[in-house]
């Protein structure tokens, strides 16, 4: 079995699997954001992290390093920015990091990448930096070798089956999915050492407007910071979201990247 | 022994940590950027945290997500752009991350903060990134807590007794120093496993002339990227270099931050 | 009545507005972008627009000028970029737009603003133009009035209850409502002259992957532009949508700005 | 006659009109600037929007939305950004949102774009967004159908014949012509209804020295805004100018892209 | 006579001239810019520093160094960018420049702040620049002193007498001023040494139409680069001008920045 | 002997330099920053000037005019920013000053340009700027002529032996050197009616820990600003530095320039 951590390949091993395999890259994207007393601020870089591994092994893809920051926590779907140890960024700042490394890869060789979100807010300038970075690469014409840049959230690849199995009792939106039983028993199954099980509050569900104000109405969301209660959580839900989620992601990419295969072997000229 | 991880603490620990306990907050500052074909990519990532976690260790501090991409690689110093598996950030972009996390810990409540970098090429962006942090919390006025922000290279806290030791022929001196025997030896001691000992090629020293040169010169860049050879390295020296860094480090950010302390606990608004 | 156009106001009228009735402001958020044969490239701006007028009259009101440029039509919401008359804006500029004209609102006193987007697409880049005003403005210390900003997406506040009279067959969810039975309803109700009946097409439902593909896979999306058929789209249910989400936003906005009251009038120290 | 109004056109007339007829696209650039007690806050962008109506009749030409918002209101060009209603953006953002504008009508297929200015403020920074525009249609190489873009001041097409009838005792100059007879009588032929001619200042004309002074010397500017008095407007003379503008625009940029002919038709590759 | 240059000052005098003599700062703002064959590239950086040190020593002022590259050249003004030598800033570049040295000077100390610009085509950038200083300023509340800015193009102080008197046939408007007979006499008076005098072209005057067109229209332009003829010019005009706008613009400044006093000394914390 | 700086230049004698002899341009940037009581604020600008004069005398090259104004000092190589006098940049306007002026000497046909760094703070955003210069050139593709762009600081040029005469008791190092022997001995041999003898302090050497701290602790710089005495200052060790700097940089430009022979001479379409 292959390496699939970027960070753990010498450049001569990453460059074999780039221009020899034309290995899928996987970008995880995650944030530094509150989820609750019970998961810890990392859950988003560390699920969209476990959930690129998983497909990577499907796959013999690559994993890079996750995006660790991510956009500014809203009420309605993370809690919002005035909780201590949310560390986010500016909307552009994301958009030109996701800008520049997407031009790197093409410079790799790269002609598979796929974006791994996991961390709701960070949608809209994720787009916007593989758009940016698509008009980058097209100003180069012909020399740029073709590369194709999929975005994906991960939760959307549950079916209503699973979601059914998981909310016996229906499910209440992804809306409302912060720090709830989702991640929680994803958290169980990858981490379960980081979930503090007997902290998980019985907060929520929020009830939210069908609006945003600003500066944010603190006061909508539950002191813990949870959307909904996570107590319907466990680790076999867990294993059953993963496993599904993974699958139908490596499925969904084999598909898509078929078209993109490389006529022949290129090299670098220095190396 | 509290947790060292900010991705791994929930944000009422991470609340608590800060607000009673005046923690220290190291942020390490990497790359992922060649280092020859027995180093792995993410070399400086991986070193610059497993520095701040020795040294969070001795102060009871915390380590936040290392910043993973770094600012160009440049020839004389990291080998060069032209490397495949490079994958760096515009300066701007990297000292814009920057001020957006340097804001959010200051409205966290940190008052002291350390960027412990490990990629040489980001030493000026990261520095920006701070000043611009810096202005814009003086725009806030005396709302806004006082925060100190350290930013540090490793390297510089080796001492002359050490270098002695590990280069018994002498130091050929930092400017060649990239996977070469000090990152080496620092990997054998933190992640012997990622070190492909039979690899490390016999390159070098790289001999530069007084001025950089753009479009790089490929040529003036040892093919395996490696700028000056690791044959001298061992578990033994990097066990050495780690442990003095950390220990020195520890000391001065103890004797820099001794001034910061906090009049009184001091709670956000909403929690 | 009041005249509710601000750009048909003498500033001296809109200052009387301002600060001796309080008046909230509305600021319509359309896009220039391709809506099927059969409605105009203008639609969002001109619904957003349309929306805010209503709710402004239930509100005595003020309605700024619409933005007529937005972001980036994505396939899976608005058929995508390759369009011809499709004219959008990078995601940063609409964003620095926002928050200058959120801070010029400020500066006049405003109290009150609500931003009607039209155009899905958006949503984040308002949302990141608030949140940097927001800084700005909190910037300036005591002496900025209190200013609170909502922004909305009109479509959300329809009730089920309407969903169901308008699609008797059922709801097909809003993903695939760009150029459809909603857009088209509410166009023959206010516009009616810039609906082609006509040309509606047959298209669609469009199904798409669960994740996004850049560069735009273009075949995903029906040659008209329309993600799903309008074909059951009348004037009585434009009337419908329109009556009830006019109503419903302007409660809202009544609730959500009850707590923003001036508690004496103040005027510019010049006029 | 065709629909010229590019909001109001489905994006199927406008290609055809844009592939097929090679017709002519004008962009109004006005701003929501305080015109006096007797005009509209929106003056600017009313006016070089109806300029370029009337312009694209003669051209057959479409007329896309106007810019409402323009750049940061002078003292001595137009009274100052201390006026309350004045809402401006910063230079930058406006350049920019010209360039993507720009950048998309190329994409098009707009072979002949004209911006119809009517806010003295913007001309640079439209400029400014011209040669971004261009400069980045130039990366993309013969890929890109040429674009020639046009930029003016409705104003300068007055020929002195017209402004001795208007201004019988003589021409003030253009620098104190804010709200004053050209834009007042303009709005009376244009616009009757939003004129208030008995609120009409008997202020100025202004007398300001040659230079300007930041922060903004609030007292170099008549309490009104306005920079000479409106006194001698009448509709009549709005004919008069307005029929000249548009003649003499209409004419010039007959000549201007006479020789932007497009050898033969060309279709996007989707539609 | 104190030293004026600003450059040659040490920042001990520098800080004893702003803090005990309240010294003005005039800022010489030029360009890199084709003035035909007989003036060299340097010229309006030459002219804007050569009467910002004739106002200075009226003034007992401080002349920082200039700026010595200006806003892209036009071609109804400048010649355009087509010329070889021409050597541009981008707008915005060029606005935050002026931001950043401007925010500069008034952390000094200095309240009384002169940009005398030479090239036509800076005046907005540089207005913008200005705005965003006062903007930043204001942020930091009373703690900044306050700062007083004066912009002015040096042409705008010559009296109509004077260009009677340099002009016997008639002045042709400062429009196609560029490289003719105002430049090139001050350049006589001033750097004689600098101007090729039977180099000088018969070219013009340019007959330009009422708008601009990009790309720029070369043929517009006299291949010379000079836009009317600089044969009347001589070096006791250039002695007229010189005289006459250095007294004009020291009593301007005498005036506007009477208001300005300085309360009492303040020193800097540290020094 | 040709004229060697560019603001002197006709457009018409530097486009026959360029074009028809090739000729090396050369750019100085320096800083306006404290240098002590003894030297001026513009030392290094003067300083990197004089050493590009000298170099260009040797190659017939040409001198554009220096960037007077550069990135931010900092304590232990400046003596930082709380100085009275430095007036610094933002790094990105720094790096995108020196992007545009690259651009700019591309498109005039320049081969060979070297930047003459005399401010240690500059070098890694005009290394930034070079990078973003290269990167918008090669999306030009095969219409750029190629540029080869050097930056180098003056003072990597001495050798040992002349360290060895300047310092007899051995060198202390650059890193103090601010102020000190090195700069007071050039400034003695280049412009020694700037340097003020008698001011010249006993402070120093600094003793600075081995990290940044910010907001900077103005404690650590010698109040005189000078980081180590200038006391062993003389014009005859000007000499030799000067001599032995110019030299040595001619000579490393002749051998990094000879493979950039133009191939035949290449003129703009216009001129």
């Amino acid at each position: 079995m292959n390496e699939i951590l970027m960070q753990r390949l010498s450049w001569v091993a990453y460059r074999n699997r780039i221009l020899n395999d034309d290995a899928i890259v996987l970008l995880p994207c995650g944030a530094l954001e509150q989820h609750g007393p019970h998961l810890p601020l990392g859950t988003d870089a560390l699920l969209s992290s476990a959930v690129a591994a998983d497909v990577a092994r499907q796959l013999d893809g690559i994993v890079a390093p996750a995006f660790s920051y991510g956009y500014k926590s809203q009420p309605k779907c993370g809690g919002g920015q005035h909780f201590c140890g949310t560390t986010s960024l500016d909307g552009n700042n994301l958009s030109q990091m996701t800008r520049d490394v997407i031009r790197e890869f093409a410079r790799h060789g790269v002609r598979r990448l796929a974006l791994i979100d996991g961390h709701y807010e960070n949608q809209w300038f994720l787009t916007e930096g593989i758009e940016l970075a698509m008009r980058d690469l097209s100003m180069h014409g012909t020399r740029t070798p073709p590369l194709r840049v999929v975005r994906l959230e991960y939760w959307d690849f549950l079916t209503e089956a699973t979601l059914a199995k998981v909310f016996p009792d229906g499910f209440p939106g992804y809306a409302l999915e912060h720090a709830a039983v989702l991640e929680t028993s994803m958290m169980l199954h990858y981490h379960p050492e980081l979930v503090a099980t007997d902290a998980i509050p019985d907060d929520g569900p929020a009830d939210f407007p069908d609006y945003d104000s600003y500066p944010a109405r603190t006061g909508w969301v539950p002191l813990s910071g949870v959307l909904s209660s996570a107590r319907g959580a466990s680790a076999e839900k867990g294993a059953w979201i993963a496993s599904e989620t993974a699958a139908r992601i490596a499925a969904a990419l084999r598909t898509e990247f078929a078209d993109t295969a490389r006529a022949k072997p290129q090299r670098e000229a220095h190396a």
